[in-house]
């Protein structure tokens, strides 16, 4: 069976490629596992040695034609990670719109011209709330996002939806908590901060902490979120039924705590290494998500969150192979 | 001030048109009222009398350069009317997504080069909602469109929200109840047989029941829905905040309490004009459809329903210079 994964160049999606192909197979379209013959990866940039292990393609999804490219007829799985983050969205609107909504419209109308309905994971997010929220959210809160790039998402979620109710594709859409700790640099993510203040202190180096500590955070790690795609993708259809959106599990934590476990881990010099550098443009965008949730329906699905914020940040350093003296 | 009426040669559009015409203000974008100086329609076709009373454009709300020639610089009010109604939308997905979709988007972006933001009321549906659905829905329900027509109504309705946060337009969603009693010849809605069986009857004709008559609807007249819609235009920016979609208050009516109020006022020998004809198609669709709301938020915003299915029957009555003999 042949894989799509966009955003394949970014740390989840060739991540994601990674797991599955030492996972070997997945659900075909028919419920059965398939052995994996391709993964192909499309993106604007590949990490070094992606190209030499999978199938990269450079390439930005919402050009003209890309898609067409990259998209075989016999494609099974479709992972959709590739977007223009949240705060790349909010600087410029009509990007976002063109990647984030135009490059996912296009995406499943290339799905109806397959030899069958691919099954379609769609990486949406916890940015899908915003407005006036109760302190924890449940699967009937009813999204009202206050950027750009949660409206793209929950756009893309109905669109998911609908083209999976007509048959086009088998569409599930996870609703992503902020994923901590991402490796890496900085990203334009309003959330890339939830990861720098643990990962750059581990590598010695300050961290900048734009919002109040006292600030709830809902989180997943890496790992978790990994195994929460390829578990989306395997789940039966019938399981979605008419519902293709579901709140995945994760953690909630204050950065308070996630300082205050870093301290246990590694030290408190560690920790000390942040510092409060209000930034009004973050804290505008951040103070709209919700920081707590029941997530009955995942749970019930299979999904699963971390233990606690001391098991992501162990798992952290155990992926990365830090050396730490707490 | 100038107004632009899309859907404007359809029922409620024209109706519109006249009852602004009527009032001759409307809230400018600065909040004050102002003069009308033009009311202009767009729309495929126009009944007849339309061109002479207004400013009548016939085009395709979604073909390329329509909306950039009656979209007028100076524009301060635009009613968004226009769509691929249910059935229509439902029979050809790709003319749905063209129309309701991307006309709704490619007026919206529109919008954007205007002097300033105009005030934007959207025709958003209870179709809107499906799937598994509680008995009474309301204003926390949220949507989960089992019609290609109802997914595209959400994804404007997400659009004119993000359009109006980002200070573009200053956009309202109204979800409509069924309008009934409309007048004329039946449509390819879903739900064009709600008229149907009251207005068929009266007119000495028989008429097609396609659901059984313990179908619920939730309806609204006509008279009370381009109230609506002025009352939705007048309410002030701070009365919507960053919640820009509001579920109509109506009246929730059986086929069958229907069938008896238009025997109270017409006859029996009337209301026995109606007959049961089952149809599995507009039978899939309406019983996606909720029959049932508390609509807190619309009444407190200041939007009225009819008082009874009886109320709504006379006013048609009288709409349209019957003489009925009970």
């Amino acid at each position: 069976m042949k894989v799509l994964i966009t955003g394949g160049g970014g740390f989840l999606g060739h991540r994601l490629a990674q797991a599955i192909a030492a996972r070997g197979a997945l659900a075909g379209p028919d419920g059965r596992e398939h052995a994996v013959t391709a993964i192909r990866l499309l993106d604007t940039a590949f990490p070094p040695g992606a190209e030499s292990r999978f199938d990269c393609v450079a390439g930005d999804l919402s050009a003209p034609g890309v898609i067409e490219r990259v998209l075989e007829r016999d494609t099974g799985a479709v992972f959709h990670l590739a977007a223009v983050v949240s705060g790349g969205a909010e600087a410029d609107f009509d990007l976002g719109m063109r990647v984030n909504l135009d490059g996912t419209r296009a995406l499943l109308e290339a799905c109806r011209r397959l030899a069958g309905p691919p099954r379609f994971v769609f990486a949406s997010s916890v940015a899908a709330f915003g407005g006036d929220l109760p302190p924890v959210l449940d699967d009937t809160t009813t999204p009202n996002p206050q950027t750009s790039y949660g409206m793209q998402k929950v756009v893309g979620e109905y669109l998911v939806t609908e083209f999976s109710r007509r048959g086009f594709i088998d569409g599930r859409s996870l609703r992503l908590p902020t994923i901590v700790v991402r490796p890496g640099k900085p990203n334009l993510a309003a959330s890339s901060f939830a990861s720098g203040i643990i990962r750059e202190p581990l590598n010695g180096e300050p961290s900048a902490l734009p919002v109040p500590d006292t600030t709830g955070i809902w989180l997943l790690s890496p790992g978790r979120v990994i195994e929460a795609f390829i578990h989306a993708h395997e789940l039966a259809s019938a399981a979605w039924g008419v519902n293709r959106v579901v709140n995945l599990p994760g953690i909630s934590v204050t950065v308070r705590e996630m300082l205050a476990a870093l301290a246990r881990i590694a030290g408190p010099a560690v920790a000390a290494r942040v510092t409060y550098q209000p930034d009004e443009r973050i804290q505008r965008i951040v103070k709209t998500w919700p920081a707590a949730f029941r997530t009955d329906r995942a749970l019930a699905l299979g999904f699963r969150a971390d233990a606690g914020i001391e098991d992501v940040i162990r798992e952290y350093i155990r992926d990365q192979g830090l050396a730490v003296q707490g």
